[in-house]
């Protein structure tokens, strides 16, 4: 599998965006045409399309759908700025989907200010159309980029964990953690991945598992309470995740129970790397204390679609993200390389670097 | 809820044995008569009877069912051996199994040479009846001993994490792990509980969460992914736990997860109790690498009833139990006292106790 055969989870198609339905996996594969906003929203929100960068290129190609939709001109501002609230409000954790909406309101407010009268919409909706393609094609770059940088750190034979799915459907076909697997694999090398399974929505057993099968590479599904022991029995190499949001010390936010498996790749002394673009570093957040995390529906605990299992009424928490603090991370696998610690001097470095471009 | 309203999983009614069937629970609520040793096997390997001493028990009831189907005096002694081996080989990891075994075969040993023919049958299946009570009520009294000296951790207010379920259903009635709430619920003080749900089979959320509402506790099911999280943010005061097997330096096999919770615990100064009777401890090791961990079906983590949640043929490991270093244990909770560190000195001592009486 290369570059071209791979899976891109939001895309567009002529004057179509399409998505796949990541619910309905590993049972069905199926690619949803989307008209409207409100849709994106709630494929957003429903997790039909999930992982930090792919909401970042839905919430770009929602921006299009809403200019696109527009049935009048002179209501185009309000009706961006109207969707922009509505899709940076469909989850919170995920800087990524606020970095590409704000970038697409810029793009909005450059183009509109060139033109007049009716030109100004359509010239509009053609610039968010192709900042959102722009957002699609940077991020299958920056990822394939992730990907060679990850891969140094890969030996042939070695065992990757990883957590949740931040993969090739999290992304644009590439993946951030998975992307180093995957140029490893085309470089030669076996690797295999020990796919923790990702209560409560099942991510890494739905969809890590499922891709890497697609792609050939050999993938062992365990319960997300067996990786401390499973590390224990030195069967794991590194670990390398994806995240929704790194703050400017290197602190992480990603999919709940990423923080027990850094502490238990701690005690173990197993590298534990974390995979992003600069989308996903906050520069307004000094440490992880400030990140919103997600809490999301008791029923995605209790029941799994129709079964309920637990006692009814019983009490939930279920928090979708936690923190994990840059102390516990070896280092952040980015485009322009590896970032090590101290964080606080080479994240900054990075993304100044970004911002000089 | 006191001692006499308590539900007792595994019990002799008359002549009857009855289990709660808690593959069912907490939907069903079922009660089933075992008539045959291999019944109760089949009961065993496949969770409606579950939790180290309760399978103890279980097993101590199987001996006395194959005793008293036997058909023919003169082969007693061929079945009843045979029992203890089909028993003792239903699970391997809690060592409850194999006490009780043991236990009721030095009865029937004892009771078989004191008598001759046809009598020597009779007087056999009646010790073995006996025998398997009183360890069904010696497991009431020491769970309750044990309630006794955790309620002295307990104050006011604290929350108590556990993982799996160590509570009435697993045991007589009280539990190990839940022995220490419901005890203090009785003195007065008002305990929460955070329970992992415990994959893959859900224990926690299933069967921890249902008897504590039952009990009028207040409970909040949390993914076992999440609890290092919930520590971090605070809303944790202790972690109590059950064990299948201990042991001799304080190594301790329970539940898959175990592990991960008390590296969390560690990492956030929150005290992780093992609570367990003298029968959980294991003299013949000297630590928890000896420990046989079960390994079970690809199905209970890829599985819920007859929904599949993985790709078809995903390689799967799912390791029942793991090991947890004695370093990460705060105390012991036993029916003597709570054992604290250096364990070789306070377990030696504890077990050297119970073999003088």
């Amino acid at each position: 599998m290369n570059e071209s055969t791979r899976i891109i989870p939001v895309k567009r198609v002529d004057d179509e965006v399409i998505i796949l339905d990541q619910r309905l996996l590993p049972s069905e594969v199926l690619f949803r045409r989307v008209d409207r906003v409100d849709e994106m929203v709630d494929y957003i929100k429903t997790l039909a399309v999930r992982g930090a960068p792919a909401i970042g290129i839905a919430g770009a190609y929602g921006m299009y759908l809403a200019a696109r939709n527009c049935p009048a001109p002179e209501t185009l501002e309000q009706t961006i700025f109207a969707a922009a609230r509505l899709l940076g409000n469909a989850r919170p954790t995920a800087v990524n989907l606020q970095w590409a909406i704000n970038r697409q309101l810029r793009i909005f407010s450059r183009t509109h200010a060139e033109y007049d009268g009716p030109e100004a919409a359509c010239q509009a909706v053609l610039a968010l159309r192709d900042g959102a393609d722009a957002i699609l094609a940077e991020d299958i770059r920056l990822c394939r980029r992730i990907g060679e940088f990850g891969s140094t750190l890969l030996r042939d034979g070695m065992t990757v964990l990883t957590h949740c799915n931040a993969g090739g459907i999290a992304t644009s076909g590439y993946g951030t953690a998975l992307a180093s697997v995957y140029v490893a694999q085309e470089e030669g090398k076996t690797i295999k991945v020990l796919a923790d399974e990702t209560r409560p929505l099942f991510q890494g057993m739905r969809l890590t598992a499922w891709e890497l099968m697609n792609s050939g590479i050999d993938v062992t599904v365990i319960c997300d309470n067996a990786a401390p022991f499973i590390m224990s029995q030195g069967k794991v190499d590194c670990v390398i995740v994806g995240a929704d949001r790194i703050a400017m010390n290197g602190d992480s936010a990603n999919k709940i129970g990423t923080y027990g498996v850094a502490l238990a790749a701690k005690a173990h002394g197993i590298p534990f790397y974390v995979a992003a673009p600069h989308s996903t570093f906050d520069s307004t957040l000094s440490d992880g204390s400030g990140i919103p995390i997600e809490q999301r529906p008791a029923e995605e605990v209790t029941h799994w679609r129709n079964c309920c299992l637990a006692p009814p009424g019983v009490n939930v928490i279920n928090p979708a993200f936690d923190v994990t603090p840059g102390g516990l991370i070896a280092g952040i696998i980015t485009e322009d390389g590896i970032l090590c610690p101290p964080y606080s001097d080479s994240i900054s470095e990075f993304l100044k670097t970004k911002a000089e471009r």
